[in-house]
């Protein structure tokens, strides 16, 4: 890799763009399921405590997909630049920013991590109360205004505290996490969100410990199922403002894969992935899963069949369907006393938990898990590292590479459930 | 005390009664809500794995007060000998008991430890697959039969593994913790039930540091304001077998003064209290509370009101008070990222949780905490030597005493909000 790291480094330092806006090529959303359009847009320079990045490659999850489509009216910010998975360098920093310099190797986060907030400082959590994940945020946090503009001097918007589709963009530098500039660059795209959801869920949030008993509850199309009916229904009279999770895209994405490969490293001993889609039980083998279960296969509730086959329960089940009925199913798949719900997917639906309060009396718990638990700038850079020696194998993840300007036949590749991760090179 | 022990033991040694039925006064429940009779009974020889107890001191929680009145139909299992919270001397063991013998000092737990379960030997949980807490349990776990008889032989019911308004009562041995018979047999009867559960649920659960905030959101009229009514309303559809919360009576009552005592001993800084009942207010301030706040004297929701003068949210709050209002006040309470709610409330409405799923990304987590999370049998004896060396105080929770007949005032008191604990002396 090291061939590639000098290459793009002389890239970037043969470019006098310090300072300057930069006009490049970027991939803009201009309304609700319009194929994005490649064009010239111009780049500001960063301003105080900002990264101007080259993206040098990026990929397409869930989320982008459901931004894409503007399916929630509040997300609808058009112009716009979508894509939060991406890794490139450098190219220049602004005022204030110290632990990141032009020529650094960086992959860019949705979740930042500001370092001096309540959540920040606590070593419990590694939500950010400054730099969150909000798929409404559409513009810088220093001065409220866009860095990306068309020719004619119009704002683009932002994406996700990242907006890779583009050749430049600019972040927080508290979304800029520096690695190890001999990691291959193309992978640790994948870090960005998917992987790092994944795995962290099962290292950080899990913990799945040698020998315990996993079970991965994944997308399939029940999972698709969540209509945008549901959304209009009434919400629980106890919740009186439920603006905030309509808006929610998925921007926490990750599938069974992912965690998987999290529980096979860990050394779980029976990790049982459901899903209703046949052709990921192929997929799910390559990362370790050992049990399958398809629930139309079934004449039982799926959580009776895991009892059955794991003496009780699993220790720790994910949803990552984004279901109220998997949800359920989920939880009660875990053992009573000790069994942990770890919460991946996305709810657009309004309605509330399907649970009973008195069924945590039987010792069962959920929780939810953003960006697998990873305080980003401080401990991707050592899941990096676990990437370059072979610990967490990547090479399952990228199904497709594409170059840039095939953004579009990329998104379609998702749409078609073809592709795990498409690569795009720019 | 050591005289005390003294008289005990002599007492029960100076009787011949292994092996043999024992007829002795007890406090009969004949109906819901009819005043308890007392009467002879005829309590049976322990059987296999069995303890036949010499209740001296037994008090009365609203567990009881429920089942008294017999709320649910399911819980209606009459005549029934009822109480949970008692000490006393073992009269005799049955076959196979080797951990208690005559004469030992006991504490009945009606959450048993068997020892041999797959939770029983998990270290995670104080759940017990074969003597968990079953208010709809009325016979021994055995042959299914009762030990307790009229004198024509007539069965009369168990109730919650312990049965201990009775001079004599038979327990598995798996709900009988021998503590050391220097220690106040008196108070002991507290770590049966409240003062376990409550201190429990600081210490176990949700392990409160030093410097800590809390907020226990007490019982009051709002908590008792679930009526019935809510009960014959419809569940969500996800539940189909609403059946086994239907029969729950308050099985797991604790009060804010225990749950105080356990934050005040762990250092918490600022311990809340808030309840619409001002004289818990006074009480409380023995027990360490620190702020008060009572929700009619607020314009905001409570939740505001705290995270107001805790920036940002306390660390842990627990919930009191079987009310889905106040179980949501106190999950909005806690500091996002690491804010832990503990249940101990009942919550008899089929309704579901107060909660979208969406609200647990925002890294808040919610518990239901049994018997305090404590193992009895295993851990119990400790927490009773830290009642005898002082580091727990359990002065503050008997505030009446009177003699066993007088089990129908000790009732009132406690329906009047008069009373925290009656003590009862057999």
């Amino acid at each position: 890799m090291g061939a590639v790291y000098h290459n793009h480094n002389s890239f970037v330092s043969s470019l006098d763009t310090a300072g300057k806006v930069i006009t490049c090529k970027a991939a803009v959303a201009w309304g609700p399921g319009q194929p994005l359009v490649i064009q010239d847009v111009r780049v500001a320079p960063p301003q105080k405590m900002e990264v101007r990045l080259k993206v040098l490659f990026t990929s397409i999850c869930h989320t982008d997909l459901s931004a894409w489509k503007g399916e929630n009216e509040a997300q609808r910010a058009y112009p716009r630049i979508l894509g939060h998975e991406a890794a490139g360098i450098v190219e220049s920093v602004g005022e204030g920013v110290e632990d990141i310099k032009k020529g650094d190797h960086v992959v860019p986060i949705f979740q930042g991590e500001c370092g001096s907030c309540m959540c920040c400082k606590n070593q419990k959590t590694n939500l950010c109360q400054k730099f969150g994940v909000n798929p409404l945020k559409s513009v810088m946090e220093n001065d409220g205004k866009t860095r990306f503009s068309t020719k004619d001097g119009s704002p683009i918007f932002h994406f996700l505290n990242t907006s890779t589709f583009s050749e430049y963009t600019v972040i927080d530098s508290a979304c800029a996490v520096r690695i190890d500039p001999k990691a291959p660059l193309e992978k640790m795209t994948l870090l960005s969100c998917g992987v790092s959801t994944g795995v962290g869920a099962a290292w950080n949030v899990a913990d799945v410990q040698p020998g315990s008993s996993v079970a991965i509850f994944g997308l399939g199309a029940v999972g698709l199922a969540v209509s945008t009916e549901s959304i209009k229904t009434k919400a629980c009279s106890f919740i009186t403002n439920i603006a905030w999770f309509i808006p929610c895209g998925e921007v926490i994405e990750s599938g069974m894969e992912q965690v998987a490969e999290g529980a096979r490293v860990r050394g779980a001993s029976k990790i049982i992935g459901v899903d209703i889609n046949p052709t990921k039980f192929t997929k799910g083998k390559a990362v370790g899963i050992t049990d399958f279960i398809n629930p139309k296969d079934l004449e039982v509730p799926v959580h009776e069949k895991i009892v059955a086959i794991t003496e009780g329960g699993v220790d720790c089940s994910f949803e990552c369907a984004g279901n109220l009925e998997v949800l359920r199913e989920a939880f009660l798949s875990t053992h009573m006393g000790w069994g942990l719900t770890v919460l991946l997917g996305i709810h657009p639906s309004p309605k509330l938990l399907p649970l009973h309060p008195m069924e945590l009396f039987d010792g069962r718990q959920i929780v939810g898990s953003v960006f697998g638990g990873y305080k980003g700038k401080t401990q991707l850079p050592k899941l990096a590292q676990k990437c370059m020696c072979g610990t967490l194998n990547l090479d399952e993840f990228i199904t497709h590479e594409l170059p840039f300007h095939k953004i579009n036949e990329a998104f379609q590749l998702l749409v078609d459930g073809k592709s795990l991760r498409c690569l795009l090179h720019l």
